[in-house]
């Protein structure tokens, strides 16, 4: 079983959080990849740089100067920071955006009705499979930051982690049986939001649909469980949401969904 | 014949001439390596930054903060904006760092009796060829950036561009038939300096031990040959120097070193 897990801010912002997570991760026994998100660094060194932060409608707009400060950050000081921590902990890691042998091509996003920038989603047709298994037969562990590249004009784009890691393990599940592992702040889906010892083992569509009906999945959770099975449609096998610290764990201490 | 070809920072400093060049190695036949230095976007983003360049004997420390300003430029947004203009270019690259699937390890440098902190000098026995071989062999062109990492404590070091490409040419000859191609500003080694058609085609050992008995290899043109005969002592088959604007031309236009 190949194991696509995504990390995000909360994480990566924290050094000492990053570190215990890193030395689970390169615990994990078989072929796995690590996308990564971004976390606040990009924008303190925007700030410093004196680029100002656009938002519409609570999104940020990627200008061209905001490409770059994210391209460096998390192209380049975050992926090789955690390349670095991997091979010290006895994982063989190798970074990659998405421009890199064309793992992940994007579709600019339509700047209407609203102009975002820089931003992609990515192109499940174009993803990157040869890539991806040169590297991983030959043994290596794949870390990936979420910039991809336009299918049309090959420009850089900043994109979604979440949804590079779903197009990671949904690309995949073609050639290895795939499980998509989202860690995130919580220990997992769980029936009381205050209880962080209430995580549902294990959810099912017809699960999902009672308690989304039952009004215990609703808010932030809704989309990314509806991500999640459509994840699952697409041909990952299962996907798990979980909290960092507990990757290392069985069944990750969180919640996993399945086809049923 | 695979070759490595090292671009500096004046060419990566000017969009017009960097776009230029990449489409003239995008059309190079054969493996290929691209080596590209740092410029002096480092500098300018480093001091936006507020992090003072500090200088020993004319050559530059590196901090812990300055560090992270050359791995997040180096690695990310120049050698992504590199790959994907390549990739554009019709030429299928991946872009790496030394860290990668440790492809260049390094031995930071002793800090006595000058400390210049977070810089090391590449081991050669330790070169990740099955990184290298893995990718060259599946038909990508290699991208590198002058970010190496720590043999002993995994720490990712600054190395000076051209010792990388010597090492990824030295380090690829036991595998492949191999050609190092410097360019630098001047279209190759000059039998006098301020006639630039005066390039001297063909540089032997013997003729080199004549040209600087006469004085006409001097200060600056000295080490960057002693290096190219040490690299070709080790395997590699020829050295190039030439213009960054001249590598799609025969012999690249400049000053070929040879054995014999």
């Amino acid at each position: 079983m190949l194991k696509v897990v995504k990390i995000g801010g909360n994480v990566v912002d924290n050094s000492e959080k990053l570190d215990r997570f890193l030395q689970d991760f390169a615990s994990l026994e078989g072929p796995k990849v690590l996308v990564h998100g971004g976390g606040k660094i990009a924008t303190t060194i925007g700030k410093a740089l004196g680029i100002e932060t656009q938002m519409i409608g609570g999104r940020r707009v990627t200008d061209a100067e905001t490409l770059k400060v994210v391209t460096m950050v998390y192209a380049g000081l975050i992926n090789k920071t955690i390349v670095a921590k991997l091979r010290t902990a006895g994982c063989n890691a190798v970074g990659l955006c998405g421009a890199d042998g064309g793992l992940i091509v994007s579709r600019r996003r339509n700047p209407k009705p609203v102009d975002y920038g820089f931003v992609g989603d990515p192109e499940l047709k174009r993803f990157g499979t040869a890539t991806a298994k040169t590297l991983i037969d030959a043994g290596y562990t794949l870390v990936v930051a979420p910039i991809t590249v336009d299918g049309a004009d090959g420009s850089l784009l900043n994109t979604n982690a979440d949804t590079v890691a779903r197009t990671m393990a949904v690309g995949l599940s073609g050639t290895f049986e795939t499980e998509l592992v989202y860690c995130f702040e919580k220990r997992g889906v769980l029936m009381d939001v205050d209880d962080d010892r209430s995580v549902i083992p294990e959810i099912t569509p017809a699960r999902f649909a009672q308690l989304r009906a039952d009004g215990i999945v609703a808010d932030g959770m809704l989309p990314k469980l509806e991500n999640a099975f459509d994840a699952i449609e697409h041909g990952v096998r299962s996907v798990a949401i979980c909290s960092a610290d507990a990757v290392a764990e069985k069944g990750y201490g969180g919640t996993t969904l399945k086809a049923d």
